[in-house]
Order: structure tokens, then sequence, then C-alpha cells
């Protein structure tokens, strides 16, 4: 038996229950022989409720001192978690990111992990103790600052721990059973996948699922390091996030791994460009010099007549004034006519590596879309998923038609099967 | 203009608007000249409700997750802080005790302070910032783990960073004006001490009054750092502690320089203890092998019929089950008749350095008493000090009688002024 990393959520630790519940799952995984690193996160709503109170004293708050504020939230989560394991007769001792050897680059409120020196963890396993790990922070290298990952931080922690120890498996547990074919809220016949690739799962978390985030996947990935996303209420199977099956179990690779949706974003259509090279460089010059992260980009065909075109582009509604005023700064500089603005909009998306070997997949998605009334306004493509941006309300209706028709309702007979190779 | 160590109590930043006050106050000092290093404890009840919480997971929380747990409270005060003072325009940075070199035992949840590298504090007031220090932790010098300096410790930190940076003063900031000639809320006509020498200040520490810890006032005077505890909310001269007054202002030493008393003591009598060597000490060899600190002892006189004495200590009331528990197990082996618990009695003290060159004042306190009903059952004296144990219903009563005898009632003409020299 190896050693785990197991993760927990503020959901899992809300309160003294939780903690005292998910204390004995982890004892549980120490008396089947494992070494356990645990990576926990703040309780509930402990972060929310310290940016409140950063927010009553300062409008604009810091980042490194805004990084000092929310750590506080793991620190205590990881202590009153490793007094519970000890209440339980097990050894166990908490260790903050920068104890943990977790070593990032100094961007506060958004650190990338640059190195995990975890000499300290392996100590505490090698004296047999539970190394409970603060989720979410790091310590930057070169001023010895306090940072914090951004969202989603724990499970980046958790994969690059188990990297760095090189683990068997790092467990995420959550509230939900797994990865699904589709949001189970949307969608009540989605299915909980069994297996996924580290491909497949990527072009989900980058294309609206939630379950995990695109830049723990992607960890994981380059370390090779299998995932396995589960409840930490039910004890259930979840899903495995890795390269291959695990072990014995046969798991094919569905042709479609799921469905995904993402209404948090907003589109920008630039009208009037002059059709000549060098404009669409100028314009998402000025979106990134106001460090704007783009999605999908189209650019429709010149009118012949004008010699104009107009270009659209999505991006997170949150980013949608600073973006207008970027462009509307550059305006003169550009040389386009006008912008447009519109946050009615909605993505869904279909993934699957099997796309790259079955044709009509494509032919099929759209005339699901078709046949449930839904406009599509743009489309991207990727060699394993499919995007279309709709009207922000058919959404929900394109999801669930989408899911229907590829056989991945929960009580369908059967995925539908394509035959020959290519798209 | 040098530098000033400022310690804020949690009362004084129990909420956003009290940071912000303090916070203003702070910037205050920078803006008159000084380098300001601010040490803060955390916010009004955090503390609390942390040791609340960890109750709700282990019964026995363990020392070194404990004070995990507990420095997240300074962690949020402390970023708060800094974020306050910048929005008011001025650069601050945060550190904990580890980051602010604060280097303990190994002792968790009473740790003392061993040494203090201050050299990340030195840069920073270097480079124009204030420094905001988190109170009451350090980090152990053998393992580099978290530790805590027990209640009252963030005025220890203070006064330690003060003599490691060499501050010109250590500001400790409270509810409270001052130091007063005994506790306001007992005896109204209390007034405040503009100034007063640390030998006085230790005795009133150490004989119940709160507003300064025994151990904090100690460290002050080892290393002669001049302490002014002031209120945070008027801002108002309070009293300064020091070796002699401070700078033009002539301050006479008062013969008497305060009233302390303390009802969280309890009595223990040994009754019928052979009157032969040896046997106080295997008395209290018992109860100090239970790690139990005691206060007075008194041993009476033995009566010539039966060879046999008693002998009477106080302690802390939170103690005295360990003390009777650990005698009751040696009773054989010390061979004692019986044990009374008495946990109905306070203790009264005068203190002064005065006493030493004025006779009388032993007199003249007996006869306060006496004239108020109050019946003596122990007494204790230092070179500075006198305590007696009365009955702890006549506590409040007895305090304001000798407040009142040496004319330390705030519409007193003069105080008692003793002639001669001896006690």
């Amino acid at each position: 038996m190896g050693l785990v990393v197991q993760k927990y959520g503020g959901s899992s630790v809300a309160d003294a229950e939780g903690i005292k519940r998910v204390a004995k799952r982890i004892v549980d995984a120490k008396k089947n022989g494992h070494q356990v690193v645990v990576v926990v996160s703040a309780m509930g709503d402990t972060t929310d409720e310290l940016i409140d109170l950063a927010e009553q004293v300062s409008p604009i708050p810091a980042g490194r001192e805004f990084d000092m504020l929310l750590t506080a939230g793991e620190r205590i989560s990881m202590a009153l978690l490793a007094m519970a394991i000890k209440n339980l007769g097990h050894e166990a001792q908490s260790f903050t990111g920068s104890q943990a050897g977790v070593i990032t680059d100094s961007v506060h409120n958004k650190a990338r992990i640059i190195d995990v020196t975890p000499g300290r963890i392996r100590t505490a396993l090698d004296e047999g103790n539970i190394a409970i790990v603060a989720g979410f922070q790091g310590v930057s290298q070169d001023k010895k600052d306090i940072t914090t990952l951004g969202r989603g931080g724990s499970d980046t922690t958790a994969v690059a721990l188990a990297a760095a120890l090189d683990a068997e498996v790092c467990e995420i547990y959550t509230d939900v059973d797994g990865v699904f074919t589709a949001d189970p809220r949307v969608v009540k016949k989605a299915k909980k996948i069994d297996w996924i690739s580290f491909e497949d799962m990527l072009e989900l978390a980058a294309s609206g699922s939630k379950v995990l985030l695109h830049r723990c996947v992607e960890y994981a990935r380059r370390y090779n390091i299998p995932i396995h996303v589960r409840s930490s209420f039910s004890g259930l199977q979840g899903t495995w996030v890795s390269n291959e099956p695990q072990g014995d179990r046969k798991v094919e690779q569905a042709i479609i791994s799921g469905v995904a949706h993402d209404t948090s974003e907003a589109k920008i259509t630039v009208v009037g460009v002059p059709d000549k090279p060098g404009e669409a460089a100028a314009i998402f010059r000025a979106v990134a010099d106001a460090e704007i992260n783009i999605d999908m980009i189209v650019q429709n065909v010149s009118a012949a007549s004008t010699g104009l075109t107009d270009i659209s582009f999505t991006l997170p509604k949150a980013e949608g004034r600073k973006a207008i005023d970027a462009l509307e700064k550059a305006k003169t500089a550009i040389g386009f006519d006008s912008l447009r603005y519109d946050d009615q909009i909605g993505k869904i998306s279909l993934v699957g590596a099997g796309m790259k070997t079955n044709p009509g997949v494509t032919a099929d998605f759209f005339r699901a879309l078709s046949d449930a009334g839904v406009n599509i306004e743009l489309i991207s493509t990727s060699e394993i998923r499919i995007s279309v941006v709709t009207r922000a309300d058919d959404v929900n209706e394109a999801v669930r038609a989408v899911h229907t028709a590829f056989g991945l309702d929960s009580d369908s007979d059967e995925a539908v099967v394509y035959g020959g190779t290519g798209r």
C-alpha cells in the first residue's frame, strides 16, 4: 500500500460534525495501510466572511495582505482536523503551505506553484503521522511572503503534493459523486463518468464543468498523477481521471465524454474593422494589455463592397467593462466603427476524444440543436471538442437535447456508435 | 524621533470600525516622524470562538495543533490592520510571529520567548513601511513549529520586539486609561497612576492587577524598556512604567502605589502534620510534581501537646482539584490527618516601594482592615508589599477601606506622609 493524497473541500469540513466525519474517513485510509497526506480547504463560508471583512476596512485590498488574511481560513480547518484525528487515537500534524514546501511565484491572489519541497511532510509520514496540509496557499520564492493560488487552488495543492511525494493517487473529495456527463442540475439524466482521460477532462474543465479546475488537471497530466473525484458523504467510487483506466477495471473510453455549458461569459463584437493585416493583432493587443483572458474568437468574412469586417470574441462577464474601456481608448489607433456588448449568451460544448475518429459527430451536434430550435451564433472547435454560442435562455434546453441525442441519458440502452474515421 | 512599538488588544480591534480607528492612530504616530511597529491581538472574541470550535472536535486539544489554530486569530487582525493603513495612503506590511523572528521554546500553549531576530521588520521599516506583527505567537527554535505565549502574550511580544529593536517606548493600548491605584470597578475613587516603577508594577501584577501581566513587566525591566499603558479610545496620557520618570516630567515616587486584590485563589490547609524536618518539603514536592503553582504559604506554630502543626497555602482555584488529588495520593507517605479546601477567600495587597523607608505602613494597613470589620486569615509580605487573605465577601469593602486610609482616593487633599525609616 502506497501513499495517498486526499483533498477535502470547504463543504466537507463546514462544521465540527463535518470535520469529525472527514477525520474518520482519513483514519480508515490509514488503517488500510496507506500513508496519508490530507489537503484541506477553509471551513464552509470562512473565506467569504474574510473577504467581507477586508471590504469593510479597505475598498481595494492589497494583494500581500489579502493573501495573509485569507490563509487564516485553512489554518483553522487544518488544525481542527488534526485535533479530530488525534482524538480518534491516531497521530496527525498540520502544516501551512509554507511549512509543506509549496513554493510559488510572487503573484498575490493567483500565484502559481513553481516547486514543492515536502521535506517536513516526508518526515512526519516516516514518523507515522497523518500529515494535514493547508490548501490554496504557498510561500513566494523570492520574498518569502505568503501567497494564495486563486479559486480552486486547494485541488492544485493536492495534485502538486501528490506529484512531489510520488503518490499512488490524488483523491479529491467533494459534495458530488464525481464528474457527470452534464451538469446534473440541468440534465436530470446525467450519468456519473467512471473514467475519463486527462485530455477530455481538460476540455470539459475549459468549457464550464466546475468539478475540477483546468489548472489542476493540467498539473496532474504533466506528472501523470491519477485523480479520483468522489463524494466525502457517500463513500462510493467516483470518477477516475488518468491516462489509462486503473488496474483491472475494464472501462472503455466513451466516444463522447460529456456536454459542458457555461453562462459566465459575454460577447464583444468589434464592428467595421478595416480588412487589412494587423487589425486583429491591434485589437487583441489592446485587450491583452488590460490583462483580460479571452475565450472564443470569430472573424466574419469581409463584405466585398466596404472592405470592412466584424470581429467577435467572448470573455468572462466580470471583465467586460475593462475590455470595453481598453478598446474605446484604442479606437482611433485601431480604426473600427463601434463596439457591441452582449452578456446574454451561453456556450454549449461537446467533448470526446472519439470525435477524432468518428465522422458525423459535428453534423449530429448541429442537428440536435436545430431540432431543439436553438440558434447558433458562434462556433469554435478543437480536435476533441465542439463549442457553440447561443442565447443564454436556450442553454439548458440545448444541453438536454444534445445529451439525449448522443445517447448519454442514464436510461438510454446504448450510447451512439460511430464507424469509420475522421469527423 | 525614534522607533515606537505599539500594542493593541482585542477590544481595540473588535470590528472593522475599531480597526479603522486604530489605523488612524498608527498613521498619526508615523506622521509625527516615528518609525512604527505595531503588535496586534486577535479581534474581540475570535480566540474564544476558536477554542470553542476545538472543544467541539476534541475534548483534549493537542498542544501543537491548538497553537496552530489559535494563531489564525492574529493573522486575520494583522492583515486587516495593514489593509486599513494602506487605505489611508501609508505603506504597511504584516508579519506572523515566525516572520518577525519571535523564537520560543517548544512548550506549546505557554511558550517562552528565547530570542528575537527581527531582520524582516528592520528591513520593512527601512523601506518606509509600518510593520504590523502578530502578537501572542512565535516559532519554536528546535522544531520550527508554531507556538503561542499564553494569556497576555501579545504584551510580551510587544516588549520583546521593543527590546530587540531598541525602541524608545513600548505603548500598550487597551480599553482603560492606564494603571489605577485600585480596580476602578471596586473603588470608584481610584486614581490613574502617572508613573510607577517596574518593581511596584511587578508586585501589583503578582497581586491581582490585570492591566499588565507579570511576565511582560519583568521582560521590560530586564531590558529597561519604558512601557506606556494608555487607552486606544481616549488618546490621553496613561501610565508610564519605567526605572525613572520620563523626560522633564516631575513625578515623585508615591509611598504607596496602589491596592490590588485577587479572588481567583483558593486555600488548602493540610491538618495534623508531624512537626519534624522534611514534612513541608514532602507536601510541596507532591504539589510541585503535579505542576501546580502556589502563592502564599503559612505554617502555624506547632501545638506542644500533640507535636502536630497545620500548613496552609493558596493556589489558583482552577488547580484546586489537581492539588487535592496529588496530596491525597501522598497522604500515607507524608503522614498528615486531613485536608481542608476553601475557595471562598480573597487576597488584598498593598504595594509601594515607600514601605521600605516608612515605618507604620503595616500597622496602618491592619488598622484600616480592623476598622472595616475585616478578619485576617493569612499574612505574607515582601520588601515592598503586604498581602492578607480574608473572606471573599469582605474583599471589596477591605480594598475601599485601605484605599481611603492611605489617602489614595481621588478627592483626597494629600496622600499620607510617613517620616523616618524602616517599617
